[in-house]
């Protein structure tokens, strides 16, 4: 595998053109990274990122995560990746500086987490998961907790987790059973089994702080009886250094078939008795903090689809640019070319680039509108912020993993025979990417939250909003005059029309028949995606356009044109039989029995 | 992994219906195999499948076959199987009766093919390959070539192979670099290096017989300088016995993403200065005679697809039909269900339903022409069913293959995190069937032969001719008259219209413009796959609508008008998109310069 390398134009542009972090820094308490300092971040994290993380890819696959007697030992060179990332303040880069974080904008550290996903997924996890952690006990912890924990969970001395699903309570956490019983002394003693536990057990910390949704003795059935709590791996002395071992252990790993260096773990909580865990904000509130959590977590995971995206494509243009195979389509030579000339080729790698970068804009939008959502001074700009934040997070999450499956199975193909050899990494990505329209909730449940609660809970204000927004940048286009931007235009007016349809539908029928809806929310939420990457694809055509035409065009700026438009005629033409599946695609689903499938 | 077992209803229903038996009985030479026969051979085939391949399909992923000193040895179990497989004649069911065959159909042989690809793809590529080379040896072997390898092939005691790809030379075979010199006395000694030679190597039988790519010394350059010659692994005496080890070895195996139970070998052709083989045919049209034995092998490998995609069903649809989470949607009670409630799941299930049903029929179909163009006693007849055969051979291949890789994916996603868990068995679908869309010319290679040689070539009179019998099923489907009948004739036409459009852009640009043509080549596959699949599925609803109309409606036929209604509303939708792909899609990809990928 090639050494990854982060998109550092593209990220520039976004932060200029696009999200502009000019903006963000106007926001109160967002000012200091500012651009040229988001620029010597973007550097440095891809320095790290080329010469750390990357090499350990592949040997990460190879090797795996091992585990032996409850212990879990990473693949080679992980702990000194990790403490060189660290030490190098890497994780405390978007946290809040209260309890020592630096507080960088949610559109930088966005950018640079998705290189640390190119470099590296398997790796990338682990702090992840420790951010779901610091974002629930910042969210909702007593003062005592975040002091004890948040410090060195946000410098990364300490790794944090989520332990959500046990075997009958997957996509339905209603169905959770862990039981925490009262000890009397404020502590709780937790019982059951958790599984499928991203980092569950490492040899990464020196502690595991774990956030354990479980049960009451009273607590009432159903998600409304569900409590969180905070369970570390080592119990904490009141002088912070660290005690008794807990009992919550790692009974077996998970044998997957990607991110094999990221530990999957089956913990039981509790077999001996003695698993101690304090309760984390109000009792029975644990589903709405772990919504909260899992938001961000969702974010992340498209974060992930992105940079697998990346990875993928810079892998396989490498390739296309190296193969010689065949000879020029159309020329008299019989000359052997780089397979880069293949008009097919050329097409697979577009529809690898183009979606790469529609869903980094969006990505990146949905970033700044949570840094509005959290600093803007106007409660209603806030408010809207964090409506549009809401709304695109189920397409952050839904489109970018789904696409990610798609962008690395193109890789393969690119690679020909050479990517079904594992040898290439080409198969590598294709199995990392596969795990990402599954965990942090499957791309059915993004677009049943999606259709439900951003859609039809607000009639549609939301999305109404969003589709004007699209509408004033269709018509810029289409006044810009060129044929490129005509044309670009022309799709996109086309694409806007087809999720208007298809909202219309929801909203006229989701309260009414429930089943009929649902059954178009995937096509519904890919449409969403599609039409949202147009129109950040067209924003970027807009001022690459601009650009341009005054002769301030590079190859850039040229090749931004050529894929924006590329995205127009491949993509975004998808959106209208999706549009047609969302508003008539229930009959046969609805209407075939069980028995006869 | 549940065990798989054989669609028959579904195989009934196609040669009672879609691709009558009947009918194909009426050939010269066909009419042994009735359908009463056939349907006893398809029990039986489903027995094998069920009860010897399917329980070794996971342990073969999981062992491998295994290199050792230049020996292959192959996972536990499967010399057994291949033993039974043999010895109750099934590699002779497809074959010549000349040589010892059983002389089937091809309508009848390629369902049994799909059979044993769903219960172990693995295993079932050895046979084909070995069927690759009985056509070969067939087509244009010598006599004493012929009686020397057919019966032992044709009984499977001896297995084959097509060795055609190097190193340099894998879409372009123009760069065969294998040396083939005479040695005087008829024979040839060869020299080269091979490379991803399915079943190069193995224990399962005591002979190989290796069909190989070379050029003799004074061949011209490029394809018409390749010849076929046969290299045997045991040379073998006048008496029929295994003489001496011929100089072709096997110096390693790949790697690879999935089919690890497949040895996919490096052979070397003398290392040691032996390695004798004899030319089939005429020196210098090697690539021609490769040719036929490809289709065949290109047909082949889209049962893989087939039989793929309906083993991810399998699974799919045992898991949803088991797995209880969250409860009815749309009712008020709490209680759990089966996940096959859900409707996001039925899409998924239908979505993988409809794909493989529609391929079957389309394989199918296809077979049926094979056998008119073979035995048909009129030359017009064979020549109007080869022309059929040969447009549709990159369909079979290309969207059966693409398909199953989309099938498989969405197998996943019905197990959530289970599937992504290698003991569901839901993941080494996905990853066995990766390999599809690749080998036997790459999905890009099946559009390339659609658009140029298919249908530029004969200026679209094949095609129009299919376009004109999907006009005629669109039109009874239409003046059936119930609502699904019209809703699913509404969404034919519509694709028709596509695709119709989509013919005229390639008939007027491919001879003029072939970049720019061949932007599209692959959505041109996809889109005439998704119509045909629609056209064979609209023959299937109007069959189920006479049925059920008549009183005559049992489960089977109410779920196949759901199915194809659904294929309407799902698949179908998506032809419009693809057709504008096809028409106005490549100026971004012909726009944009090699360096600012």
């Amino acid at each position: 595998m090639k050494d990854y390398t982060a998109p550092l134009a593209d990220m520039r542009f976004i932060l200029r053109e696009i999200a502009p972090l000019s903006e963000v820094n106007e926001l109160p308490g967002c000012g200091d990274v500012t651009p040229e300092v988001a620029d010597a971040i973007l550097i440095e994290a891809g320095k790290f990122a080329t010469g750390v993380l990357s090499p350990l890819n592949q040997v990460g696959d190879r090797e795996g995560a091992r585990w032996k007697d409850g212990e879990v030992t990473t693949a080679p060179g992980w702990r000194d990746a990790y403490a060189g990332y660290t030490e190098a303040g890497w994780n405390a880069l978007s946290c809040d500086v209260t309890h020592g974080g630096q507080g960088a904008p949610r559109l930088v550290s966005a950018l640079v987490e998705e290189i640390w996903n190119g470099a590296n997924v398997s790796f990338t996890l682990c702090p992840m998961l420790t951010h779901g952690a610091i974002e629930a006990l910042e969210l909702t912890g007593s003062e005592a907790q975040k002091s004890t924990y948040l410090p060195k969970l946000i410098s990364g001395e300490w790794a944090g987790t989520m332990l959500l699903t046990e075997p009958q309570a997957g996509s339905d956490l209603a169905a959770v059973r862990t039981r925490a019983v009262p000890r009397g002394d404020g502590a709780y003693l937790l019982e059951g089994q958790k599984i499928f536990i991203t980092y569950g057990e490492h040899d990464l910390t020196s502690n595991i702080v774990h956030l354990v949704l479980g049960r009451t003795p009273d607590a009432p059935p159903g998600v409304k009886g569900i409590s969180l709590f905070v369970v570390p791996k080592f119990l904490v002395n009141p002088d912070g250094s660290l005690g008794e071992r807990n009992d919550v252990r790692c009974v077996s790993l998970e044998h997957k078939l990607g991110i094999h260096a990221s530990p999957t773990a089956v913990l039981a909580l509790g077999d001996r008795g003695g698993c101690v865990g304090w309760l984390v904000g109000q009792e029975n509130r644990g589903i709405e903090y772990m919504f909260v959590m899992m938001n961000a977590a969702r974010y992340a995971v498209g974060l992930q689809g992105i940079g697998l995206s990346e990875l993928a494509y810079q892998q396989a243009l490498w390739y296309a640019r190296e193969r010689v195979q065949g000879s020029e389509l159309g020329s008299k030579s019989r000359e052997g070319v780089a397979i880069i000339r293949h008009p097919d080729v050329r097409r697979m790698l577009l529809l690898m680039k183009s979606q790469t970068e529609a869903m980094r804009a969006v990505a990146s939008v949905t970033a700044a509108a949570i840094d509005t959502a959290r600093c803007h001074p106007d409660a209603d700009r806030r408010a809207a912020s964090q409506a549009f934040v809401d709304l695109m997070i189920p397409i952050v999450k839904g489109c970018s993993t789904e696409n990610s499956v798609d962008v690395a199975s193109l890789g393969i193909q690119v690679f020909g025979g050479m990517g079904y050899a594992e040898e290439t990494g080409a198969a590598q990505i294709f199995r990392d990417a596969r795990i990402t329209p599954i965990y942090e909730g499957t791309t059915g449940i993004q677009a049943a939250d999606l259709m439900g609660r951003k859609v039809a809970r607000d009639g549609g204000a939301t999305i109404r909003r969003v589709i004007a927004d699209m509408r004033t940048v269709q018509a810029e286009l289409e006044a810009a005059g060129s044929p490129e931007t005509s044309a670009i235009a022309g799709r996109l007016r086309d694409g806007i029309a087809a999720l208007d349809a298809a909202v219309d539908f929801v909203l006229s029928t989701y309260a009414r028949d429930i089943r009929r809806a649902s059954v178009g929310a995937v096509p519904f939420l890919m449409l969403f995606g599609i039409v949202a990457g147009g129109w950040q694809m067209a924003r970027s055509a807009l001022v690459a356009h601009r650009h341009v035409a005054a002769g301030r065009g590079d190859g850039f700026l040229r090749a931004k044109l050529a894929t924006a438009r590329f995205y127009a005629d491949h993509v975004l033409t998808r959106a209208g039989g999706l549009s047609q599946q969302v508003v008539g695609g229930a009959e046969g689903a609805l209407a075939i029995e069980d028995e006869n499938f």
